[in-house]
């Protein structure tokens, strides 16, 4: 009972051996990221299709629970740019975007994935991540980003989301757009530099200069507040509500039966991508801070995040991998720096909201615009297509199905297509026919080098497993084989390359023993590794066996041809 | 051109060499094959739901089109149990049972496996029955066995089907039905050893005794009309047109295109569960007689036997794995015997209906019922149990599923399951940390062994190919070995259990490379086998490891000792 807690919730052991020490780190951090956290989380909400406000509730109350529940030192949850598409993508394909209902659905599907992977972590189902391939996420998460930016210039443009014409466009709208681009630009690449040219110290620089998106948001908020640009005609953020975040759970309960069933899908689909990214942004951070993980307690405790997401106001969220970063640069050592930032934007949603109203769309627009480089990778393109063609067809079909369709479509016909080729590729093992390398025990594949072989004995070699998906294959390899070589009297199974054999492989195994005795040629085994043979010794096919099971294949060799 | 002409039609080959002595033996077995192949088609229809005709229809063309296109010299294509039970459930799930429409989705249904089957056979997709495991094979036609003989139990009570009142039982059928069960009893097991008795010739006994569905046909027709057996309430077969079978081109294009949509999935399965059993009964007898088989040339012959069926007034159509072994006994030596057997079932359809009208439909349900021991096989549950419980699970749910639902969902059911655990089972490989057994040059798992280790080299060796379920796991287990060690300077992976690796893989070896270094290790190979090291070579992964490639696993500690 007490271990299940002190499991579910990391926290009761770094609590106690919390110093001041770690709270300066902590509180450092905090601050920090909280700089770059209030511009992103807006922004992010409106992604998602939420009100702007909806990024400081998803921060509060999910980065507490996050806190709680999780074994990463230093990773950064919150609002982020994949769920947020993929939670506007799977909830306006329920509710219209800009119904009265699409707020509820957003906050449904946040505790929907939050449900899955509280699941996931309890009966430990990180397996699921297996699904998605390396090429397959790569295609996703770049036609994502691509579908992000489209999205996005509609805001810049200050164009209506649907028009394309060029009459339509606002020039303030466009200009407020470029300057925030130089602003984002040059806080990142020139501010540091600067500042340090100006005798400013290194850290302070590099602190300012890691905030550089809350200093642009300020300095477009004042001057949109001063020059009036809501009245030109350029979208601002608007009124936003000064409180707490709300209990929503009374809204999530209040959505029907038809639109949950419509979010289990997608809602899984996200749970499992934002497992595998934060699993992999915990694992980098641990491996250079050479601390380890709980995969299971990090599923957990972002289910949590995501059920508090759900239930406070908020929307899908996921690690962050830039604000995980700064995190840990700026000294975080344990995850109360969450606590912190949380405590941050708290203050900010109670009583800052009202400077927030004159912020205009376009510096949001721009701040997730220069944040998708991360996202877009067209060189692994190039890379997978050099590596493996059939990796790549996965990945150039995950691509285009989530361009040209949808997301959720996109995913699924990646894991698909993967599963496919899989099975395909493993339909078809390697089985080389084996010879005696003269003078040596070794045997190798008759086809790359020069060998001794014997008319009576047939020695292959399967470079596979032996499951489902090929045991047929061996089954008619062998019996092509023993026809390709009439005098043929012994067949052996050289399996040093078979790892596990499934029930479908033993059958096949007993189908050819039985089809190799019709035609009074005996089946042997050798080099049976430990766990195989482990299984194999307590079956009717090893029992019954017309052959011998020999520990080297020399040594079968030799034994049957002094019969 | 021509050498397509040959591919296609194997009997282009086999009809130039054709002697005398090869039509005695297949005009032989065409005889004792069509004595069985009667009752069998006409019971095989009616438990497809089609009128009993059309199991004669089915066994003339189909039969002429796989003589063409096969390559087995033995095979007897025909109605089969699974496909007929299969047949009626995916039409009557779009068309009620005896709705005028029902002829006519089956045909397209029939039509539609035979398309698919020549599409598989043209593109070489036989992979496609790596989705289904034997175990998950196993389970789906145990339970289509228990399925077959709950349909045939109300022909043989003579109740209605709805009925399961002991009221509405009907003495006579029930009486009809275990005569026929006695005679046919009597006809396998003691028939032949009375005729070898009285002194008939073992050849005569032997095709008298195998007739005996026949005989037993035959002695009831004859009960019934003189008794007057119809006219008591026994249900009985009823008029049979005479004549040609019909052309029904017109009729299936005059389906409509709901139909088509709702036939295509269970096309699919019937198409890829036709080729497994069919490649299944072909490998065993070539097996037998030392021949080899085309697969593909096999798919495509079934596939054109099927559309066929379905262009002349058939059903979908397999091989049946009793009548290939009769024929095989009888003596057949080309795939001409089917020919020769479809000239006697039209000689059959144009003179001999009307002599069929007063068949009692129970004999025919018995017929069935009898035969259905080769397709419930409960003793596999328990072996599989025994070998692997994921195996089981596989089958069970597929067995409950087919029962449960419907045949579709189960084997669908059954396909996923596997895949699933496959998956599963994959993404938690057996990773063994390697020592070095003393005095030699060999390395094994120290938990198995007493081996030497040092702390600054750790050797991990994957038991498993590298591919995407299991790429994440090899991450997450090296990061926590390095861990556990704090010492280690140097991460070696003896990969002499890696037969392949894949995108997802080589990007997890990046991954892992990376993370070593960013802990001050080097990350080194051993033991690369020949093909995986062919395609690792040019990649950019190996051209910058941190640490080096060796040939054995010995050399590699030997060099890193010695630094």
């Amino acid at each position: 009972m007490k271990s299940t807690l002190l499991d579910w919730f990391p926290a009761l052991h770094w609590v106690r051996t919390y110093t001041r020490g770690s709270a300066k780190g902590d509180l450092t951090a905090a601050a920090v990221v909280t700089l770059l956290l209030i511009p992103q989380s807006m922004a992010y909400a409106l992604l998602a299709g939420m009100p702007a406000v909806a990024g400081l509730y998803a921060s509060v109350l999910p980065l507490v629970v996050y806190a709680l529940m999780g074994s990463s030192t230093v990773l950064g949850p919150g609002p982020a740019a994949l769920r947020s598409i993929m939670s506007v993508a799977a909830v306006s394909a329920v509710v219209p975007l800009g119904h009265a209902d699409f707020v509820s659905a957003t906050l449904a599907l946040a505790a929907l994935v939050g449900v899955f992977l509280l699941i996931m972590g309890a009966l430990r189902l990180g397996f699921l991540a297996g699904f998605l391939s390396h090429p397959v996420l790569n295609g996703f998460v770049t036609a994502s980003g691509l579908l992000i930016a489209m999205s996005q210039l509609p805001h810049v443009l200050g164009t209506p989301v649907a028009s394309a014409n060029a009459g339509d466009l606002h020039p303030l709208t466009l200009a407020v757009g470029a300057g925030a681009a130089l602003g984002l630009w040059l806080g990142k690449h020139r501010l540091k530099p600067a500042l340090r040219a100006l005798g400013v110290p290194v850290g302070v620089a590099d602190t300012v200069a890691k905030a550089s998106p809350l200093w642009v948001m300020v300095l477009f908020i004042a001057l949109s507040a001063q020059l009036g640009w809501a009245a030109s005609g350029v979208a601002v953020v608007g009124a936003v509500p000064s409180g707490l975040p709300p209990f929503t759970l009374g809204t999530v309960l209040g959505v029907d039966l038809g639109t949950w069933q419509a979010l289990l899908l997608p809602a899984l689909l996200i749970a499992i991508l934002t497992f595998v990214e934060q699993v992999s942004i915990a694992q980098s951070m641990a491996a250079k801070r050479r601390e380890s993980i709980d995969i299971n307690a990090e599923m957990r405790a972002m289910g949590g995040a995501n059920l508090a997401a759900g239930l406070s106001g908020g929307f899908a969220v996921g690690a962050s991998f830039s604000r995980t970063l700064v995190q840990a640069e700026a000294g975080a050592r344990t995850p109360l720096v969450n606590v912190f930032t949380a405590g941050f934007l708290l203050l900010t949603a109670l009583f800052f909201t009202p400077w927030l109203q004159a912020l205009p769309l376009a510096v949001l627009a721009v701040t997730i615009l220069m944040a998708l480089g991360s996202l877009l990778d067209f060189g692994s393109f190039a890379k997978t297509w050099r590596y493996s063609r059939a990796d790549f067809c996965a990945q150039a079909l995950t691509f285009c199905v989530t361009l040209g369709v949808d997301l959720v479509s996109g995913l699924m016909a990646g894991v698909v297509a993967s599963l496919m080729l899989h099975i395909w590729h493993s339909s078809r093992p390697h089985i080389a026919t084996v010879g005696n390398v003269a003078g040596t025990e070794h045997y190798r594949n008759v086809l790359r080098h020069t060998v001794v072989t014997h008319p009576q004995i047939l020695g292959l070699r399967p470079d596979e497993s032996l499951f489902f998906a090929n045991a047929r294959f061996l089954e008619d390899h062998v019996a092509a084989a023993v026809t390709a070589q009439p005098g043929v009297r012994h067949v052996v199974l050289l399996c040093s390359a078979i790892n596990d054999i499934d029930a479908s492989g033993l059958q096949s195994l007993e189908t050819i023993q039985q089809r190799l005795s019709d035609q009074g040629i005996a089946l042997h085994l050798s080099e049976v590794k430990g766990p195989v043979m482990d299984r194999l010794q307590h079956t009717a096919f090893v029992r019954h066996l017309s052959g011998q099971v020999f520990l080297t294949h020399h040594q079968a060799v030799t034994t049957l041809l002094s019969r």
